[in-house]
């Protein structure tokens, strides 16, 4: 069960939107496939969106070559960024799938001096290596995740919101591969998983991935976070993230926030796993992060089920940001950021 | 679309398991009809279940009196007695359901000297001035807890958890009788209505109720609450009750803890409403007060859409315990405990 692979020259995602009950898998033609299943949240989790937009930009290169001869490789570098500009639209919130696009445009850019054909196989070849990349950076970084909370020296209960797993990712997963790399160290005693309401990313993805793997995962309601932390001794909480700001601050799933501050409230580090392309260095500060509204019927139903009348008020933010100030430490493919603030931050990434 | 009503000698509910979509209702003619439908929560609300166990007890008399000839009184109590403990047994945390059934108990004892004819129609008077009382209880409280909060002099936003309204008792309801009555004032800005899952009760039932009012409300999820009182200017929270122990330590619906959390980061007030009936000054503090574990698909789907592997594990405590230093005042029918302690308890009651 693949998130996505390249398979014949067609991009093919696993449909989240049906997981756990159903394994549906959607063929992306175009780019404009990938933008809707980017929409959608059939792939999901900031690292996927990237390399999803990556492929989708390497769609949009052959269809650009398809559908018009060229006279010059800068008419088709203008029309392939305007290409991207649009995939960029798909949702707000993740920085990841920016960081993506303007990574496969800079590709074809510095390549402008060749013809479109050796541009196609330069984007393909450079999508390619950033699903390879994610793969490495997802180890590395459970590494370093693992490595820290390990010093503890005893099996601990971790508890996580959304789903930051390889279903997230190319590869094992940020926050779920922590934890996946601590299972294997023998240091897991149990998994709560907020089910993470609207899109139920928890209930239906995490709790379903780490049954696969045989690590202990117990389902919690959102609400329940609070009383678990009272009573089950929680001894860290790890979450992924969407984009985060120079000062650390970090934009994340909707409830990340809350979740913060509980876990302070009971003396619980709380870590953020996220590779760099995380990292949004042009914005000072959290406030500064688009956060994304979805259509209000996400709220008032469920699975499709309607749980509330259909004229109901709705507010419906896709993300919330957690201050800096609550983070222990955020956990990345280069190392850890302790007590991240600008000045942790700045020195490292040597600014 | 009456809560519970009364009517040629049988309790007929509203069906809140099916709200707000459909209104369908439930004839009890026996008392274990009572205690199923407050097992599913077709009834629900700590001040409900009190009445409906009151009723409840009225059908368990008259069955009693129904299948057999007494030779005294005594036996018939010892039945009836034997009957309410059942009954009891229908929901653990709620202490209003034990309260009404001692009522009824005691009020039987009572006419202990009398007929058994006389005490069914003692025992049916009783459950219809304990209906007629929680109407007015509710009204009272309403109106305390109004001018507690009207105090600020503008119109207010208010966040709520789960369902106090009229359909968790027989009047306006404890929270949402706070709101209703500062509505009337003209002093309800926004109302955010957690939607509280498992069961969904502010989605289902807060939020048609305060539509069907025209007082504006907004439906969230409830990990939502967070980032509302970050980014909404919430000015309190009001809350209902199902147990208050003699420290003022608080148990209502799984999420309230959370809530009542964050609540204290963001400078926000806390309330609880609830009527003396909730108060269990058997019990010193929270600890003490048994909270219910219902059955794990209330997690694993919603609305019978199952939304988790139906293997998953899960935790699915129906109730939390807030403790009384996070309660800012609680609003009753005989006035307001401002900052509950036990001290300020036992003043209360003059104990």
């Amino acid at each position: 069960m693949d998130t996505l692979r390249w398979q014949n020259g067609q991009l093919v995602l696993l449909d989240q939107t049906k997981l756990p009950l159903e394994e549906s898998y959607i063929t992306c033609t175009k780019w404009q496939d990938v933008y809707d299943a980017i929409s959608i949240l059939a792939v999901r989790g900031a690292p996927a969106i990237g390399v999803a937009a990556a492929y989708g930009s390497v769609l949009a290169a052959r269809m650009l070559a398809d559908t018009r001869d060229y006279e010059s490789t800068s008419e088709f570098l203008a029309d392939f960024s305007e290409c991207c500009r649009c995939l960029d639209e798909a949702r707000p919130t993740a920085v990841n799938l920016h960081w993506a696009l303007e990574t496969m445009k800079a590709a074809a850019y510095g390549a402008e001096e060749q013809p479109v054909s050796s541009i196609l196989q330069l984007l393909e070849d450079k999508a390619k290596s950033m699903q390879a990349e994610d793969v490495a950076i997802n180890t590395a970084m459970s590494e370093y995740g693992a490595e820290e909370l390990a010093a503890a020296g005893k099996p601990l209960t971790i508890l996580t919101h959304c789903n930051a797993g390889a279903l997230a990712t190319a590869g094992v997963g940020t926050a779920l591969g922590v934890i996946r790399s601590l299972h294997k160290r023998g240091l897991i005693r149990m998994v709560y998983a907020d089910e993470t309401r609207p899109l139920l990313q928890g209930a239906r993805l995490t709790v379903s991935e780490l049954m696969a793997d045989g690590i202990p995962v117990t389902l919690i309601t959102d609400n329940m976070a609070a009383w678990v932390m009272k009573t089950k001794g929680v001894d860290a909480v790890v979450v992924g993230a969407d984009r985060i700001t120079a000062n650390g601050d970090t934009a994340n799933k909707i409830g990340t926030y809350g979740v913060s501050i509980l876990a302070k409230e009971h003396g619980v580090p709380f870590y953020v796993a996220a590779p760099i392309s995380t990292f949004d260095l042009s914005l000072d500060k959290g406030e500064q992060i688009p956060i994304e509204e979805r259509n209000h019927d996400e709220v008032r139903s469920i699975q499709g089920v309607p749980t509330a009348l259909p004229e109901a008020a709705v507010f419906n933010p896709a993300f919330d940001v957690t201050p800096h100030e609550n983070i222990a430490a955020i956990f990345t493919e280069k190392g850890v950021i302790r007590k991240p603030d600008t000045a942790q931050v700045h020195a490292f990434f040597n600014i």
